[in-house]
């Protein structure tokens, strides 16, 4: 049961040899999902070995060019790879014409189909769903407009509490209906309630992506008891008259956010260029919120 | 005197982790010119030590992403990173609306002036020049629109025949006509001629870069006696309809280009991602035109 977040890029504006400005690449259930796409994402996908071609969906936040400058690269790649399967795009709506302008003025035309979908609500909105995941877009407070993603698995079914099951002999054929939630009547009339008979379902686990963001309590009923919490921390407190100026967060901030929201685990990315090191970081998230990791490029985290 | 070509990325289409799709950064007596911007060429610049903020002018040879998907990432971090010196930009029209179309969305004014040259004749034409250089178009014969540069030392004085104008006492009053070509006219009205008093002047030296092309010998009056030629080999000849097919040319049509253009030196380069090595991209130019090299990101060529 894959849930899988890779990090291609945890930095901010300016690219540096050692960590790349935003992507990630997100196994959930088998489902190939890259959220945001910097200048270099596609040689980070090569570096870090994940498969561009998998990719079902291409997520982008906003339109700062170090959440998005590598995905024409991206498309064209995958096109000249020999590509046919279509990809689903979502993003603020100019992100189409960036893309097919320079696509038409390159006489590029891509041998497989990308559906958009304009995002431009100021309300959280499903954006995707199947079987087995859904995915909200979670509205961000940023210079532009801006969201991040709240990728959830969907409700799972009531387990069978195989032990008590056997001891009283339930019948096979009910076992469907009493993982829905239903009482077994027994033959002879009398009624087993379902809870005596089942556990409750898996939890349901859920990965949140924030960034860019200043600090914004309004995210916090849509990414509530999330499983793992990706928050930008571009600055540390010291720098907070520039987090606020330039609408973004501090690791303070960040893990104010991790706390109040009552999330299990929290990343820390999108560090400022001017950081060397993340320990300052940890630092000062921990005494807030301990389940705390600043990310590097090349990490992977299992929810 | 210097003239250095540094080759920041060497490969076409597909970013590879060891070959970067194009761009050349060019020191020619301290003007500094960056031909084509792929995507990754700033962190190229980081990792060759080569300073963006030096740059003077960024000329584009044609609107295919490999040639200019880095662009609007660099003109971004030069700004972030507080340049306010103006910048030449030349290229093909459409390349000013993708530019400024994609800074508008991320509501980002550059601080400073982008002087932006468009490039759309079908002739050779003069795009810069200064008391010391002069760069030229090169039109070529690709899929789309496309444009080559020849950059040249202007012509440089004679030079004083320093053992000679001593024997003969030339006056140091003189000395600046007879660089100019004056014969020198003695006191006593004798008239000795130019040509006994001066060497003819250092040889002026020339780079012609010449991405994306098919074989087109409309480029040879052009270049004719370059010193240094860059042209495209993306295929080998056993892939020659490929290379007609696409616009592209062989390691071999390189070599009768540079062998029928008299230049001194020729550079193969834009190597398709199919090929793992270069060695047979010089066996095939070789036995046409022998002082040739195929480059790597990272070389570095002095004129």
């Amino acid at each position: 049961m894959i849930f899988d977040i890779h990090i291609l890029g945890s930095g901010s504006a300016v690219p540096k040899l050692h960590r790349n400005p935003t992507s990630q690449y997100i196994n959930v259930l088998e489902r190939y999902i890259l959220i945001d796409c910097a200048e270099g994402t596609q040689l980070q996908m090569q570096k870090y070995k994940v498969k561009p071609q998998r990719l079902q969906h291409i997520m982008i936040s906003h339109l700062h060019g170090d959440h998005y400058l590598g995905l024409v690269g991206l498309l064209s790649s995958m096109h000249l790879n020999g590509r046919t399967k279509p990809i689903n795009l979502y993003g603020p709506p100019a992100l189409q014409k960036i893309v097919f302008d320079q696509l038409h003025y390159s006489k590029t035309t891509l041998a497989f189909d990308v559906h958009f979908t304009p995002l431009e609500s100021k309300e959280s909105e499903l954006i995707f769903e199947d079987q087995c995941i859904e995915v909200y877009t979670i509205p961000l407070e940023h210079r532009v407009y801006c969201n991040g993603f709240l990728i959830r698995e969907k409700d799972k079914p009531l387990r069978i509490n195989k032990e008590v099951a056997m001891k009283m002999k339930v019948p096979v054929a009910w076992m469907h209906r009493i993982v829905k939630g239903e009482d077994w009547v027994k033959e002879d009339g009398s009624l087993i309630p379902n809870s005596d008979i089942t556990l409750p379902p898996v939890p349901n686990r859920s990965y949140a992506y924030c960034s860019d963001t200043r600090y914004a309590e309004s995210m916090l009923s849509i990414i509530q008891d999330a499983t793992l919490l990706y928050h930008e921390a571009t600055f540390l407190e010291d720098k907070l008259d520039r987090a606020k100026k330039t609408y973004h967060s501090t690791a303070k901030q960040a893990a104010t956010i991790a706390a109040k929201a009552n999330v299990s685990q929290l990343l820390l990315g999108h560090f400022s260029a001017r950081y060397d090191t993340t320990e300052d970081f940890i630092k000062e998230a921990t005494p807030i919120f301990s389940n705390v990791k600043a990310v590097e490029d090349g990490d992977k985290y299992s929810i």
